[in-house]
C-alpha cells in the first residue's frame, strides 16, 4: 500500500538526483484549449522524462537493501534510460532488454550510460524472457517498468511537485496525464487523492493501443483490440497492481487518434518551443478533443517526456 | 548614440509586453564544449524570437510621439512577427514586406497578429522596394530589422537580463551572439561594454552569408561571396551603423558551416528539449568548433529564436 509517507519519502530519496521542472504555460494554447493549462515539464527531467524518479526511486532501494549485485528491466526507451542512470549513480551494472523497434536515440542514451542492451523481439512475452534470461544468468534484479509499488511512489513526486508550485491553496479542477502499463497514472492519481482530493484525475490513452480504457471498464487487465500508435511509451497493458489502483483513484480514461496526437505535439513544438515525444502529447490532444469537458477549468498536465528520434518526425 | 541609459529606457518601455525568459545550462553539451554555458532563451520570447524586444521599442516610441498612422518593414521572418507584434499592442496597421521563401510559419504568424503582407523576391533591393511603395501608399513608418537605434537598444536588452540573472558580481569569459544584419550583435556588444567591460564579446556568423567577417576586417560594408545557408535569419548585410558599432566592441567574428550549424542545433534539441532555429545555433556551434579557444570559460550564449519550419527540418 502506497501512502502519502510512501511518495514523501521517495521525493526526499531521489531529489538529490532529479530536476525540480519547471511548469510552463502558454497563452495560445490556453486560447485554443479555451482552459487554463499548466504543464509540469518533464521532458526537462533527467534522462529527458518522468521515468527517472520511478528507476531512481527503486534503484536506490535496492542499492540500499543489497538486494542484488546488478539490475534489469524491460522497456520501449524511457525507462530503459532511467534504470542505466540509476544504476549508475549506485555503481551497479544494467542489463536492459529491448525490443530491437525502440528509438535508437533512446538505444544510444541507454548506451551512454553504462548499460549493457539484450535486443528482444516487440512482444511482452519476448521481453518478459530476455529478463528472466538476465536475471537467471547474472543475478540481477528487476526493477519493474509499472508494476513495482517503489516505481509507482516515484512517479508520484511529479505530481507532488506540480500541485507544490501551483500552490496548496489553490486547486486543480483536473490532472491528467497518459496511460501505458499505468505506473505514472497511478502515481499521479495517488498523489492527487493524498494532496488535493477535490481534483479529478483523467487519463489520456492513444486509440491504437486503447486497453487501459477496456480494462478500466471491465475491472479485468484487458489486452487491446490492436497495437498501431505513434505513442511508442503507452503500448504496454495494465497491470493488476495498477489498475487497482486506477480504478479508485481516476475518473475517466479519454481515447484519442495518432491524428491528434500529432497534431497536439506540433502545437506543443510551435507554441511552446519545447521538444515533447508523441506519448506526452496525449493528454492536451484528450483536453483539445472534448474541450466542452474542460471549458474554463483550471488543468494540470504531466508532459513526461521529450526522448523522440529527430530522424523519425511524423511532420 | 546609444547610451547605457537609452539601453535601460528601452527595457523599461518594453519590459511589460515582453518574457523575462529563462537562462539555462545543460551538463552534457558543458561536456562536449569543455566549458560552462549559459543559454538566454529567447526562443521562449514573444513572438518566438527576441525581436519582438527591437520592434516594440521602436514601435512603441513611433506611436508614442505619433510619427505615423502605420508601421512598415521588410523582413524574412522574425522581425516582420516581432512588428506585427507590436503594431497590434499600440493599435497600428502594419504592412510588411517578406520575400516569398519566408518560412511558412513565418507568414503565418505574422497574418495571425493581424498584418498584411505583400510578397516579394528575395533580395534586398526587392524589399526595400517594397518598402518604399508602401511608405507611398500608406503613409507607414518604416521600423528597419537593425538599421535603428531604437532597435538595437531593445535587442540589447536580452544580454542586460542576462547580465543581470547571471548575477552582476560575477563576469562572464565570453558572451556569444549570431551575425546577419547585426542589430542584435551591436545591442549584444554595447550592453556588455556598458555592464561587464571585461567580457569579450563574440560573433558566429554562417560560411554561406560570409558579409559580416569580411566587413570586420576591412572597415567598409561588404558582401558575402555567396548566399547559401540554412540559417535563413543571418543572410543580410551589415549596415554603417551596426558595423561601426562592431567594430568598436566586437572581439571576433566566427564562421561555421551548415553542418556544424545542424549538429549544434540538434544537440540542442535533444538534450535541452528545446525548440531552436538553424540562426540560433551558430554561436553555440562556434564554440564546438574552437573548443580551445574556449575551454573552461563562462560562456553566455543569446538563443536568438524558435520559429523553424517544422515541415522543413534538416534532420
Amino acid at each position: 500500500m502506497i501512502s502519502f509517507d510512501t511518495i514523501r519519502e521517495a521525493h526526499d530519496r531521489i531529489r538529490p538526483y532529479i530536476h525540480r521542472t519547471a511548469v510552463l504555460t502558454n497563452h495560445t494554447i490556453n486560447d485554443r484549449a479555451g482552459a487554463d493549462l499548466f504543464f509540469k515539464c518533464e521532458n526537462f527531467q533527467k534522462i529527458g522524462a518522468f521515468k527517472a524518479r520511478g528507476g531512481l526511486n527503486a534503484v536506490l532501494q535496492v542499492a540500499e537493501n543489497k538486494e542484488g549485485a546488478a539490475i534489469t528491466t524491460h522497456s520501449s526507451g524511457n525507462h530503459a534510460q532511467a534504470v542505466a542512470f540509476a544504476a549508475r549513480q549506485v555503481g551497479l551494472p544494467a542489463y536492459i532488454v529491448m525490443p530491437r523497434t525502440a528509438p535508437q536515440v533512446k538505444k544510444e542514451a541507454v548506451r551512454g550510460y553504462g548499460a549493457e542492451i539484450i535486443e528482444c523481439e516487440p512482444t511482452l512475452d519476448a521481453r518478459e524472457a530476455g529478463v528472466r534470461e538476465v536475471m537467471e544468468r547474472t543475478g540481477a534484479v528487476l526493477v519493474h517498468p509499472f508494476d513495482d509499488d517503489r516505481v509507482i511512489a516515484g512517479q508520484a513526486t511529479a505530481t507532488k511537485e506540480l500541485l507544490e508550485d501551483f500552490g496548496l491553496e489553490k486547486t486543480f479542477d483536473t490532472i491528467l496525464a497518459p496511460v501505458g502499463g499505468g505506473g505514472l497514472l497511478s502515481g499521479t492519481s495517488l498523489a492527487t487523492h493524498f494532496m488535493s482530493p477535490t481534483t479529478r484525475v483523467i487519463a489520456g490513452e492513444p486509440e491504437g493501443a486503447a486497453d487501459a480504457v477496456l480494462s478500466f471498464r471491465s475491472g479485468r487487465v484487458e489486452k487491446a483490440p490492436y497495437i498501431n500508435t505513434i505513442a511508442d511509451g503507452l503500448m504496454t497493458t495494465l497491470s493488476e497492481r495498477t489498475l487497482g489502483i486506477i480504478r479508485e483513484h481516476v475518473t475517466e480514461i479519454l481515447t484519442v487518434s495518432d491524428a491528434e496526437i500529432i497534431a497536439a505535439m506540433r502545437l506543443v513544438w510551435e507554441r511552446m518551443k519545447i521538444v515533447i515525444e508523441p506519448s506526452c502529447a496525449v493528454p492536451l490532444a484528450a483536453v483539445l478533443k472534448h474541450k466542452d469537458q474542460f471549458a474554463g477549468q483550471k488543468i494540470g498536465i504531466i508532459l513526461t517526456g521529450g526522448n523522440v528520434d529527430l530522424g523519425k518526425l511524423p511532420f
